[in-house]
């Protein structure tokens, strides 16, 4: 019990938290200003010192010289960079516009709704009411947890979408620059492209953490002693943050979809001319596809993560000894993860940006993977400060109607094992999906007989791939689950996610320098600019697979803590598979994700025809189109890409939505949660396959392209049967690794956060079909 | 009460179920007579009538007049065929002898392990031990169990392996006379076809039903009273039936596809000749395949299903007040549904047999379509008769530790609900993989604009099929299972296999049209013979869809109702997903259904590109092969096929046998019971899409063939672009349709029988992991 003593004063408290956001925010700013002393605008001299920045003074001036200099100075090539730039950032924010104009409705009339049905509960009551867990004690009425979660939702919204558009503008802003800097070479490039994914990491990290620690300040204003009830209103901040994740990861997906497909199927398959051709009329939409989806939408789903797992611990917390007893400092534990976070993942950017240099093709990936392997080391001191720092050495938590008596060092094991297990499940990905490695090998070799076995290597690969992932979050849950119940499940989602700032850094990482080649091609830059710009896509390929992993992976811990406050508000104590009620809610529910895939896989592929022939259009009637001498319309291509988007996220997104209120309302509780754990279960086995299945396909490509072993050379070169086959693999994995598999992140733990903010509803009146058969 | 008066005495119900087997016997065997005088051996006249058979005596002489006689006495042709029909029969029993060599050692080992882990629950001793539920009873020795639980793990076994056999040796004596009919008429050759399916689907059904009854029988010479002891040991029936399937479904399954699949690759898309063209070196091991997985495979997968769910019913059923009482009609009411079902489908035959006649082509769909309705319409009279006749009005189940009281209108309800979600089931799959519906046509078109597009719209459709039948199991396992438990879940899952006679008499239809396509190719038959049996095959494809479907929705069932006795068995009373035990087995056993059809979908991929490489170097190094001037060697395929088949089964069957042995033993019964659970409403989910999506782009292919629409036109012909991507779907999805998708209904089911037979092992000894931590 001396330990005890260690722990955190409120007022400490009170201070670490902003000051550990203030921080990540003046370390974005600064990544920020760094990459702007690159200047797109062509200018004599001053480029090359200035780009050195920070840490490259040591060697700048000389460096310089050493560097290459071809067409270093051609006004022409910077005009042009700057030019596309320009069109992508024009387009990118158009479809945002469009894309916030359908998450503002959605938003508006969801409030309305999670106001009415919260509000109903004491029939818009203003009297205060009898806590449920403290007994004797007295809450705030319904209607203000109603008023409350309504305003902690469009907080959560806006600051999803705020985050979404500053990555998006953040990455079309660095592309060209990348570019430009990878004229003097790729460890120039590398660190442009890595520092804009750091500004866009801490900025959503911090930001996050700084929204939600204000909002509990604010709302404690009111609510002061019922914490059941703040935190209850404030897991509306993660329902926010989730369900615009929804709008990106969706609509962003099939906008990047539909546009990369369409391009690849007329341009690369039809007209046999190279990717990001400027004569391709899709590849604007292609490029802006890239910033839309994997930026915007990635950030906004892992902000959505971030934000539920932080809901969830504090939701679960609020009912434990320390959350009844108010004790501020364990009851902030989860943020103070967080925090530390960001410190850590500060120190993990300074090994990539200034303690390190990359000056090779070769060392682009490991210096990446460092970058995981550091920022999980580094936080695994972190966290096991603040366990000893932020929490009791003993207290007890809620287990579903029981208490369960935590110690400290335990909670430490169920962050920590979060963690690894995150740094694991990375791996893997990279194992299946790098071309270093036998799996994408295999896959490349079947191509041999043609695209047919290609396709089944990759899926099998895909399949396959799910294993040792599942056993990593089977361990983590089953630890963290044994020895602190719930909660011990939402803190290990945090543990994943605490390192949230190093990992988007490296996501966004992927598609800033994807842009790049893009707009090196397009731009009519040398071959060799292009290769370093591919090496440098390439090593993003790798990472945005092993990024897409911890989503999953953290969206299952996510959901799975959700799914247990759920459960706990529901006021259910056992959800059991031997109650027809509850068996086929988990039927249906592993069902849900075939749905939902079936629906965003058809959407890109209808939208793709429609791309095809507006590209073929384009091709057969623009005189000149396919000699150079004329410039397509992209801009059709791009409303294409838009309409598409906006128009099939509808389906999809009402079916993740309206399920959870169908379910309570008409079903019940039981059956809910039955059709919350079928879907996390079956949801995370096809997210991880297909995006795995995906990634392989086009890893599989580029290994036949780049043809660096003899194996790959037999294989190759671009243009071969074997290569044509591995193309189709590419398209078909685009949709799958792209599009449908990271949706069902969204699928899985949209589902479980807004049933958790209706709990209240539903546990009052949930299952009216029952009721009246 | 006056109502239970009409119960059916014990003697009634002795006569009526043997007399129902030995009617489906006398059925088979008289239909086996029909087609034995279609004469493979070159014959003068006779023929004609002969094939006429028993309906067609009204205008047999005249119509054989009015029948083209093209080829009809070409000696030459007859020979050809007859030597082309002997030729696949020795490779498919070559083939089945290899195969059961395996199997029977596995038998061996496995009955030892039955014996020996039953054996050991009290120390294999002879003393009768106090009753699990007949409180204050004596019941026989947990050695007894032990020995009954092995031999009638072996009777299963040996009926499932000889009711393979047979079917298969039905299937290749008749595919020959199956082309020669259809020399005379498509409506002969239908008939053929047709009845020859009926043997073995009547001997299959009637043979399962008399085993089953006779053991049932002998082993209550020595158990008497201890009913408790008695269906328990039956249940050892099933598994010895399922665990042959697995050696068929999965062997069988890789065996077909890889000869499939290397046979399409170098054939269709290399070589440009047509399928089952004789120069082709794999296309015995082709025509091999279809008899020993898709005739043999699903036989026993069917078999398997129906001796399961007979003693799950059984087993649920003897702890109820029947079973404690002993009243020996209510407690076979299993079996008397089986024999009615028999009986309703004998009615049933005559209707597509004798009753009507096909003479179009456009016909044959229609009547096999009208065989399930009749046959689901006939058997709901025929259930409504068993649940007055044989079972008391009110009578108490067990169900979870509790009583529950079920009336026998109730467990009508029960069935007949299963039945008709299976004939839901059919007619869904039926509209998603029938080239006469926008789906396929769908998918068709997306060929359009190449392979990959086909492919992403395939799987999209694949995803999509999986909707309403989920809702038509859930519906039956919601209205079943709360009307009576588990034993309902195990009524509605006989209820869907009632009509089993003819879903298998369809189902092997199929194959052998398809085979019968084969030997009139490969016999040099006329381009018009050709087309008659692609029509027979079209609509077996169809009609293979839809048996495919009810095997997952009866294995499905089979699986709860099994998982149902196995819970009772194993003494738990809730599966509680809020336990840690319980979640992490659930979310392992969802990702189980994927690292299985990992390995299977990568067996076939193998083994395709050892079949290749070998068709290739047949073709290179023959000279004169592809002019037809020699012959290919085709003993070598079929041992390619032969070898990959049983080393490639091993680590799939592994995975089924060891899982819930390990599971079981080290982590207790409550993680055994998250396994089952998650693999199962994952597992399902995957079998289904797996199905249709290879379903459907086989008929995506074929409508672009047939060109029967302006649209199909504007798609095709052969050999065009379109069909091209059309043909790499088609290869994709013969894995996926034919092995990996209905070998998962071995997985769920096996490893759920399995867990109900080592159920009082792991209730005794299991999860010693967790004992010891």
């Amino acid at each position: 019990m001396v330990v005890a003593a260690a722990i955190l004063p409120e007022l400490a408290t009170q201070l670490v938290v902003p000051v550990a956001a203030a921080v990540g925010i003046a370390f974005a700013v600064l990544q920020w200003f760094l990459v702007s002393k690159v200047k797109v605008a062509p200018e004599r001299r001053g480029e090359g010192s200035g780009s050195a920045g920070a840490g490259g003074g040591k060697d700048g001036a000389s460096e310089y010289l050493i560097e290459e200099e071809e067409g270093l100075n051609d006004h022409n090539v910077v005009l042009k960079c700057a030019e596309i730039q320009t069109a992508i950032s024009e387009g990118a924010t158009s479809f945002l516009f469009t894309e916030y104009k359908y998450a503002g409705g959605f938003m508006t009339v969801f409030a309305v709704l999670i106001f009415v049905f919260l509000g109903s509960i004491e029939g818009f009551s203003t009297k205060s009411q009898p806590c449920h867990y403290s007994v004797g004690k007295t809450c705030k009425p319904a209607l203000a947890n109603a008023a409350f979660s309504t305003i902690a939702f469009v907080l959560g919204a806006v600051t999803s979408l705020v985050s979404g558009f500053l990555g998006m503008k953040i990455a079309t802003y660095a592309n060209a620059r990348t570019t430009l800097e990878a004229r003097k070479g790729v460890g120039k490039a590398f660190i442009v492209a890595f520092r804009s994914g750091a500004v866009m990491g801490f900025l959503l990290a911090a930001s996050g953490l700084f929204v939600l620690y204000v909002a509990i300040n604010l709302f404690g204003l009111y609510y002061g002693d019922d914490w059941e009830g703040l935190f209850e209103a404030i897991t509306g901040y993660g329902l926010g943050g989730s369900s615009m994740a929804l709008f990106g990861r969706v609509g962003g997906g099939i906008y990047t979809k539909t546009a990369d497909v369409g391009a690849d199927l007329v341009g690369k398959e039809e007209r046999n001319i190279p990717e990001d051709d400027p004569r391709n009329p899709a590849v604007i939409a292609d490029n802006v596809g890239d910033n839309v989806g994997d930026i915007a939408g990635m950030g906004s789903d892992l902000f959505g993560s971030y934000a539920e797992s932080s809901c969830a611990a504090l939701v679960v917390a609020s009912i434990s000894s320390f959350g009844i007893n108010h004790e501020f400092t364990p009851m902030m534990y989860p943020l103070l993860i967080s925090s530390v976070g960001i410190i850590a993942c500060l120190i993990t950017t300074l090994f990539a940006t200034d303690f390190f240099e990359v000056k090779e093709v070769d060392q682009i990936e490991p210096a990446l993977k460092k970058q995981l392997i550091i920022s999980t080391a580094v936080m695994t001191v972190g966290i096991a400060l603040v366990s000893w720092l932020g929490l009791p050495y003993t207290f007890t938590i809620f287990n579903f109607g029981a208490q369960k008596t935590v110690h400290s060092w335990q909670l430490f094991l169920c962050v920590a094992v979060g963690l690894w297990a995150g740094l694991v499940i990375g791996f893997i990905t990279e194992y299946y999906t790098s071309n270093a490695y036998s799996p994408v090998q295999d896959v490349a070799d079947s191509c041999r007989t043609g695209a047919a076995t290609n396709v089944i290597f990759g899926l099998a690969l895909g399949y396959k791939s799910v294993i040792i992932p599942i056993f990593a979050i089977a361990f983590s849950i089953f630890l963290s689950f044994s020895l602190a119940a719930m909660y011990g499940v939402a803190v290990a989602a945090l543990g994943m996610l605490s390192t949230i700032a190093t990992g988007l850094a490296i996501d966004a990482y992927g598609p800033i320098s994807d842009n790049a080649g893009g707009i090196a091609e397009m731009a009519g830059m040398s071959h060799r600019i292009r290769e370093r710009t591919d090496a440098l896509d390439a090593a993003g390929n790798t990472t945005a697979a092993i990024g897409k992993g911890f989503a999953i992976g953290s969206a299952a811990l996510v959901s799975l803590a959700l799914f247990g406050a759920f459960v706990s508000r529901a006021g259910i104590t056992t959800v059991d598979v031997l109650t027809p009620n509850v068996f086929i809610g988990l039927l249906v529910g592993a069902m849900l994700p075939y749905w939902f895939s079936a629906m965003t896989m058809k959407s890109v592929g209808s939208a793709a025809l429609k791309m095809v022939e507006e590209v073929r259009r384009q091709f057969n009637t623009i005189p000149g189109l396919m000699e150079g001498t004329a410039k397509p319309d992209y801009a059709t291509c791009v409303k294409i890409s838009t309409d598409a988007s906006t128009k099939e996220m509808i389906p999809p997104g009402a079916l993740v939505m309206l399920t959870p209120l169908i379910v309570g309302t008409f079903f019940g509780v039981e059956t809910l949660s039955g059709v919350l754990a079928g879907a996390l279960v079956s949801g995370v086995q096809i997210a991880i396959s297909a995006s795995n299945t995906g990634g392989a396909w086009d890893n599989a490509k580029k290994y036949i392209e780049a043809g660096a072993s003899e194996h790959a050379k037999s294989l190759g070169p671009k243009g071969s049967d074997c290569h044509k086959a591995a193309v189709i693999g590419d398209t078909i994995g685009d949709p799958l690794k792209d599009t449908s598999g990271p949706s069902l992140n969204i699928l899985i733990k949209l589902m479980a956060v807004e049933s958790l903010v209706f709990a209240p509803f539903f546990a009052t009146y949930g299952g009216i079909l029952f009721k009246y058969l």
